[in-house]
């Protein structure tokens, strides 16, 4: 049908909610009793949305409590589908936008906008799979990365050094276990001033990259949104010189503090301050990197000029011991206030920050993506932590500063249903969690579900427990757990390429796979991957089984870290026992999967036409291209 | 072997940990690779405590992370069990206690005492349920409430007046839902002061409870610890003619805001004081009130005269509605820094706050308790939300203010473990969430499994959606849920009773039945329940099924709100479909419970002779006296 439509705005039952907020305005719709919600990308809570209410507000706040209402972005498209109901809707709108379902107005959607920038779609089609493709089709291709960002990568906050970086990669070599590349957080930086590198650590930064990348090895850097307020570094100059840089109601460059200290924020939102960003990532490229990862982009503020200091220690301590005990005294980190005194010029017209706030990291992804574009020959790695949706074409994303908890690795499938919904198709969280100290077992778990992840990268915080997967003694169970990825790329990359190419999912709900389907509905710990894959993976501590519901008679599959075992499961429901060191995953029926045929220490030496099939006894469409050359 | 013992001071390898707190000392132990950890009753996470850090130090906070390190109460007694180990340890000391778990200290048990003030017991046996058996003579018997405390009671933060009131009994009555108790939250008092009425709301008290009484239910009004600062009233005269109350560091009487402003806060440390305030209760039991629930005293504190005051407007939004949006200004409520000023009296001695904080609340369980048994000529009913182990001894508690989620419900099962761990056997969590929306589907999920905690109330915040069980449309599905606890009654009495005349647990992990089972160590999603039950409720989202371990043959029975289906399963793991409006639960081999012979609508209906068996062919031993007369 492909019905979507921009709602006149008068068709709308607009209701003033708030006397001081005379803009806001909230529209209502009546849910049936077994009407679902799915959608709204990076949100806590299950994959059915129903009974919560979610704020899109892009925050950077690490403590993800089940009821926190807002993430690092804003992906405002649901979908409402029961026996009467299938249609999507994007509420597209750079403000702060509340949707609640069924919680602030019992049985009803409620969805309130504080702007009147809003365009609002609705899409119809027969159920919430046909919606969603439709939706894709309407936002555009995904993101594509090369190759050898779908290996494994390893990253920490607190790898000093070329030394550092040195020991975390022999590490891997030594324990026979593969990697692609490793993550630069904010160590790498001359006093976290974006575009340079400290010369003590990195003393010669170019051959170090090339040395790497001899081995097999990319080094991906971290750029932060906030520019050092730093008299005679070039991007603090340029940025002053020509104007680049947000102005306060007063006409001063708005200042606030992030790792560096002070920071300028620039206007993302013009293009010419897009394309100096774009291009300040020469700085880097003429390196030898061809990845990056941005961070601190919703934008996060430690304390400005408006709200109260916080001590550095006291900002560190709150974030990764959570157990000191006493209680922060006024945190102040992320102020709504601070956005007050925060003004973009957009078509020459000055607007508050908080009218755009949501598209701030969204822009820097865009600034990024159509500099990298222009720097390099060939496709560029880069993931954010902010984003909106049509970011996705620029980027993929991460889930932000997660914690080792299984809650989290639960978050993590759950999210992944959502963000496919949204065009994030590139996109993985910590694994292993950011934040808190990982044991083997939360680790080895992870890993099994990150195995089937585009973005596969184990990141933890400074000050917690090593996380590297040579970490825990024997690396034996990590080495086979983590060897089933690289068995797993040529049809991980080629459903992947797939997926973008027709605007479609590359990871999604059991149900979408499987209309109709009652059970399949209730399903949020399983999730189908590309055309021929069903996970279920171990998302429990001390679980060594679980129950997993087969919608049609299927292919059970157990890697051992050698062969596969395969086995035809009828369709229903069955317990299935997964020892540590073993992955098992579903083959839908009548599909087969590819996958190599030979273990891997790195995608260089990955043959991605040397493959073997799995599943049932029918043709695999496997794409295949040099994983190099940009695709349209 | 009953081996406990204060472990000698020099035995431990004391460390300085802060130069700034000198009496901080820890200990360590090795942990092996597969030894659990359970215990510290009322924390968040897992059944196994390990990887995780914990602090004792009671604090009211509501938004119950995943990894918040401290509750409202503190419970420092931990088993460590493993291949070699088999030993528990209580910390007795009541001022800050960290518990870390292989966390801070990678493969340690790590134990930071604050205070020198620490007496620390060690308990070697078999098997953890042997430790903790030993620990519990240790401690002494818990608390008996009367028969009624074990029927079902409707609970919510704004129920105004008579007429709310009578709205409830009455919505009860005519769904055809049992109901014993009604309890009185702030809002019955007159401005929040401590053993007043609002006259204006409840004109005639005494004969309204006369009345209610008739009707089979009981009304159990609420006690805050502060007392308000309002000349006039009789517990603040008292209070201050007889010096009853703490003082700051000037020599002032010291002041700090909850619910009524300005309150002082009673030495519950001094005897005389206790004796006082727990004769205060008399204003109560006057009116014929016979339970009693203590709030506020971890103390809670909103703002103080050396914190910043934060609107009360803004307090309570923060509350109950977390998805505001804007981050809130520095709130200030416990603030850590107020209890410097705040001192007691102990045994002639000055004692700052900090020194004793875990306590106070378990000493105004301790004042109530004793006052109650003096007042009333029977059992009293008595839960707080701050204790202590040794407080289990006057009264029970419920685990706090939690919210509508799968998240929390699945914390309360694991709490009612840890609990019982610690002698708090009469305890149980907001049956559907107390801050937050609640859904028909998660209130009837969560009675399922509070059908077998003894505290069975629902309880909910002011301004969320309304909780009763009448209160989401058709009853009937509520009915059959609610109809079982009345059922069960005969068991769940005899079950509690024995237990407490044993010092045993009432609900326990799986492992404790099994010691040895190794599939059972790491099941926690599943109850023991009494000598005869295991429970293993659906806990999740949209789940119509789950998986269930049986470490022997069991009898699965379903209940359909009507009859009793049995049917003997093997050994081993299944999957078990429950539609919501069913309770599924087992039967230990060779095991038999009693339940009622027919449904009733109050304790008051329910006859413990007229009972039928369930289970195995054996004999039942049902403890029965009149539910009313006070046991040793």
């Amino acid at each position: 049908m492909n019905s979507f439509a921009v709602i006149n705005r008068e068709d709308i039952t607009y209701e003033r909610t708030d006397p001081d907020k005379t803009q806001s305005r909230g529209f209502t719709w009546d849910l049936d009793e077994d009407d679902v919600i799915y959608g709204l990308g990076e949100t806590m809570g299950g994959m059915d949305k129903r009974g919560r209410t979610f704020v899109s507000y892009n925050t950077d706040d690490s403590h993800h409590r089940p009821d926190m209402p807002s993430m690092y972005g804003s992906h405002n498209f649901f979908i409402v589908e029961g026996k009467s109901s299938h249609f999507g809707i994007f509420v597209d709108s750079p403000a702060r936008v509340t949707f609640s379902f069924d919680d602030i107005k019992k049985g009803q959607v409620y969805v309130l906008v504080e702007s009147p920038d809003v365009a609002i779609y609705t899409i119809v089609e027969d159920n919430a799979y046909q919606i969603t493709r439709t939706f894709l089709k309407m936002i555009g291709p995904s993101f594509a990365p090369p190759l050898w960002a779908f290996g494994f990568g390893q990253s920490r906050w607190g790898y000093k050094n070329k030394r550092d970086i040195n020991r975390v990669i022999r590490g891997y070599k030594n324990a026979n276990l593969p990697l692609d590349y490793v993550c630069l957080d904010i160590d790498y930086m001359d006093r976290y001033i974006d575009f340079t590198v400290n010369k003590k650590r990195f003393p010669d930064m170019a051959s170090f990259v090339e040395e790497k990348k001899n081995e097999g090895i990319h080094l991906v850097p971290i750029v932060d949104a906030g520019v050092k307020v730093e008299p005679g570094d070039q991007t603090y100059d340029e940025g002053v010189r020509y104007n680049y840089f947000c102005r306060n109601e007063k006409g001063k460059f708005f200042k606030a503090a992030v790792w560096p200290g002070m920071t300028h924020f620039p206007d993302f939102f013009r293009e010419n301050v897009r394309r100096w960003f774009g291009g300040r990532y020469k700085a880097l490229t003429d390196l030898g990197f061809e990845g990056f990862w941005n961070d601190m982009n919703e934008p996060a503020i430690f304390y400005g000029e408006n709200s109260k200091q916080q001590s550095f220690l006291d900002m560190v301590l709150d974030f990764f011991l959570p157990s000191r005990g006493e209680k922060k005294e006024g945190a102040k980190s992320n102020a709504y206030e601070e956005y007050e005194h925060f003004y973009h010029v957009i078509g020459g017209i000055e607007v508050c920050h908080h009218d755009v706030h949501n598209l701030y990291g969204a822009q820097m992804m865009k600034a990024s993506g159509e500099g990298l574009k222009q720097l390099l020959d060939k496709r560029y790695l880069l993931f954010s932590r902010s984003s909106y949706i049509g970011a996705h074409r620029y980027g993929g994303i991460w889930t932000g500063d997660n914690s080792s908890t299984f809650f989290m690795l639960r978050q993590n499938l759950i999210h992944m249903a959502s963000l496919n919904m949204c065009g994030f198709i590139y996109s993985g969280a910590d694994t292993g969690g950011f934040g808190g100290n990982c044991t083997k077992e939360l680790l080895l778990r992870w890993l099994a579900l990150s195995d089937f992840t585009p973005l596969m990268r184990d990141h933890s915080a400074i000050a917690t427990r090593k996380q590297e997967c040579y970490a825990f003694g024997d690396p034996e169970d990590f080495r086979k757990v983590l060897s089933l990825r690289y068995r797993l790329i040529p049809y991980i990359y080629s459903e992947f390429m797939k997926a973008r190419a027709n605007c479609d999912m590359y990871m999604m709900p059991l149900s979408f796979g499987y209309p109709g389907d009652e059970k399949a509905r209730r399903i949020e710990d399983q999730l189908l991957v590309g055309e021929g894959v069903m996970i279920a993976p171990i998302m429990k501590e001390g679980a060594l089984s679980r129950k997993v519901y087969l919608p049609e008679e299927m292919m059970e599959v157990r890697y051992n870290g050698n062969g596969f075992r395969q086995e035809v499961c009828p369709a229903g429901e069955r317990v299935v026992k997964v020892p540590l060191h073993e992955v098992v995953f579903y083959i839908r029926k009548n599909k087969a999967i590819v996958v190599s045929n030979k273990g891997v220490q790195n995608t260089g030496q990955l043959n991605l036409y040397d493959v073997v099939k799995l599943g049932y006894d029918v043709p695999y469409d496997q794409y295949l291209d040099d994983g190099i050359t940009p695709v349209a």
